[in-house]
């Protein structure tokens, strides 16, 4: 399954395709083809039961005299929709994993502070940014919703990375103009000239990959005017919008104290037009049902960002109950909050989470009669890919395998050169379940971003 | 750094040696040297700080007229001591990482009954052994306490497999006469039999590396007559203990009800012999501070299992609180109520867990006024290697790099080959914690037991 030659005009795959088709539906079809359009990256066909395959080809008038080449799945093997993050810090992936030992306003001021105020040096952006967004394609995150810092430069400098390495992503430069040290903020006025040509670069490039997002860091760090200016920006612009909300109690208290107009933490975005249904707001750990109301209102979308909200001690977020009331919900890594790069733990960590809700709710709440049901394997993959495309507002382009959508794809590979195990009697279901809770970047040996090959551990 | 061959007396190795010394005294020595001798794999020198390395060496009396080779590690690299885990269940790992949907006493008969009764296979045993061990010391875990299944011929399987590839280990034929379905099940004196047979098997061997271990699966599983038996067996034969403690609410209503003459669970184990300083309990996670005391007054240690607590909603052990009690403290991976393999994933588990008694009590109890200090990386990695030869009882011969003690250890390439990334500015200490919260096996060039190369990534 190599990238496809300048002559091919079609992919052919056959074999295990699992995609998501709501939360509790995932479909496992283990005779399925996709049929890929090398040119465009969509997908023009997939059908679900195919035993004789090259009966099946040659009865299809959409292959007749076309060059395609047929890629036969192995029984360890199948196919997912590629992995998307909405919410990830790429220049603090240069300390990703270390000094975890403060809760979060602590932490931005002792670490996260300093090391993102380095990106005002070019070289150093240009590195950092080359490695994680290498990092986050052969974890096979297809596609992330990323935060930059406050410099426009190296802003520009992630977006031409990931231009060049073919990740589908929103980019943003980072708005701060209070609250903030003396060495890490902006003036209300050129940070919104800023991005507004940050906003213009993207948007030039006239790559349907790349797009720009509105990011003020959040409330605490953001003017009143400057939070107003960026609304208006990305209503002019019509451009999504991403910040934090309710991590943790200590951050809700002094927005609280420093937007007392508004009547919560989520109603201050959303009076300065920057809460609809292009907005991503990360974390959500402690809203009340009056927040998730105007959440669900707005159709703003929530990125869970578990393995960070641990180790920082923010709370944990009760995913299972924004599902219920049908919210839209997907997953983060949240890196450097986060120190995990891969979608598959930031899985592994919502399951974990969705247990801890589980164990506070029968043993330090009230003991409910039967044991909380917490996220399973088949609602983890749906946040991780259909739940992520609804939250980046894709999902008529990303998020499973419906003809018309663009092929973004991650070919797993479960066998034993990998970190996963199978055992006799291991059918499609136990393999998906090995790989989501045992595997890593070494089991992905193709990801595909609109058909084209970005990343993948076999040569 | 090869295996040493066979004329071969000394290995050196010269570079960043990290150890620990006591749960908060983490040694990181950048410039130290360690000399093994060969035949006995112990520790013959340990110096902190050698610059000038020839020199040293031609200084040194004990090599004068020996054969030896040098491995100077490079910048990225440090040796750590072979990780411990405490408790592991090698016939789960068939179907590790699947069926996490149910608690404790509903998982075993659904799950984990059916897979253990297939071990009366001889074939089928020896395949998945196989595989188990390979994974543990791939994963640098180079001692291991297993149980097996209750069958004698699959538990010799099990040991001539560990023999076989090198790993330092306590083995335990399960022990189970009551509450158990009739497909695995065993009468009383069979089950005593069996187990004396056993333990003269592993002893028959006189390898010092192999320790038969008494393992009643839990009180639940076993009658007052066969617990007693079984204390009587550890003391005949001068053999450690292990079992599961407190794990989930509902099995202590349960054990507390067909024990009703012993003062609470931990009780059950001590009236019938099985609780002293050789013993090792898994999970621990609601334990009554009488517990606590009667566990730190025998001198048994904990095998905190924090992935397999938060999958089956036991609940969070305190660990943070047993440390400060002075209780013998350790990691164990459970697999397969734990899907994880490797130390380095309970580590990070562990850290998960022990934010979660951070949010727990800001959040949920008595807000205390200063936030709750996790664990932090120095004490994970005392957990994994000192604590772990503490609860085994092996704190003079494994855990850290003293002189005399066997050469139990990891060489770790923290390098860009693998999943960490290092930055500018990483020294030894970032290296680690990148390392610990992102690394894999694939850091883990080379991984000895008692000066033999038994695993390693590099070839
Ligand atoms: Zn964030
Ligand atoms: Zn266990």
């Amino acid at each position: 399954m190599p990238s496809p030659s300048s002559t091919q005009e079609f992919m052919v795959f056959h074999g295990t395709v699992i995609h998501s088709l709501s939360p509790s539906d995932l479909e496992i079809n283990e005779n399925a083809v996709v049929v890929v359009n090398v040119a465009t990256g969509k997908i023009v066909l997939m059908e679900r039961k195919v035993d004789k395959l090259n009966e099946f080809l040659s009865g299809l008038s959409l292959l007749e005299n076309k060059q395609y080449n047929v890629n036969v799945l192995k029984k360890d093997q199948f196919i997912l929709p590629g992995f998307i993050d909405t919410h990830a810090h790429a220049p603090q992936f240069s300390y990703a994993a270390t000094g975890m030992d403060l809760p979060l306003l602590d932490w931005l001021d002792t670490y996260t502070f300093p090391k993102e105020a380095e990106y005002a040096e070019s070289e150093h952006a240009q590195n950092v940014y080359s490695k994680v967004v290498d990092r986050f394609l052969s974890c096979g995150t297809t596609t992330c919703s990323w935060f930059a810092t406050i410099h426009l430069e190296a802003s520009k400098i992630l977006t031409d990375v990931i231009e060049e390495k073919g990740q589908r992503a929103y980019i943003g430069k980072v708005n701060m103009d209070q609250n903030s040290p003396d060495y890490y903020i902006e003036k209300t006025e050129s940070s919104v000239s800023d991005t507004r040509t940050f906003i213009e670069y993207v948007q030039a490039k006239n790559n349907e990959l790349l797009t720009p997002i509105i990011t003020p860091r959040f409330a605490i760090s953001c003017t009143s005017p400057l939070l107003k200016a960026l609304g208006d920006l990305a209503k002019e612009y019509q451009v999504p919008i991403q910040s934090h909300l309710c991590e943790n109690v200590a951050e809700i208290e002094f927005t609280q104290s420093l937007f007392p107009n508004s009547v919560n933490y989520t109603a201050v975005y959303d009076d300065h037009g920057l809460l609809n249904d292009k907005t991503i707001m990360a974390h959500c750990v402690h809203m009340t049902e009056d927040e998730l109301k105007l959440i669900k209102e707005r159709e703003a979308g929530v990125s869970h960002c578990p393995n960070s909200n641990f180790n920082l001690q923010s709370g944990v977020a009760d995913i299972r109950h924004y599902l219920d009331l049908d919210i839209k919900c997907s997953l983060g890594t949240d890196v450097a909050g986060g120190f995990a790069t891969s979608i598959l733990d930031a899985m592994r960590s919502a399951f974990t989470a969705s247990n801890t809700i589980g164990i506070l709710k029968s043993q330090y709440g009230n003991r409910s009669p039967k044991p909380y049901k917490a996220l399973d394997a088949k609602e983890l993959i749906y946040l991780a890919t259909l739940g992520g495309a609804k939250v980046v507002g894709m999902e008529d382009k990303i998020g499973n395998f419906k003809v018309g959508k663009d092929f973004d794809a991650l070919v797993v590979d479960a066998s034993d050169n990998g970190p996963v195990r199978l055992f006799r009697h291991d059918g499609a279901w136990e393999t998906l379940q090995k790989f989501l809770f045992t595997g890593d970047e070494r089991c992905l040996s193709h990801v595909y971003v609109r058909g084209r090959r970005v990343a993948g551990w076999k040569q």
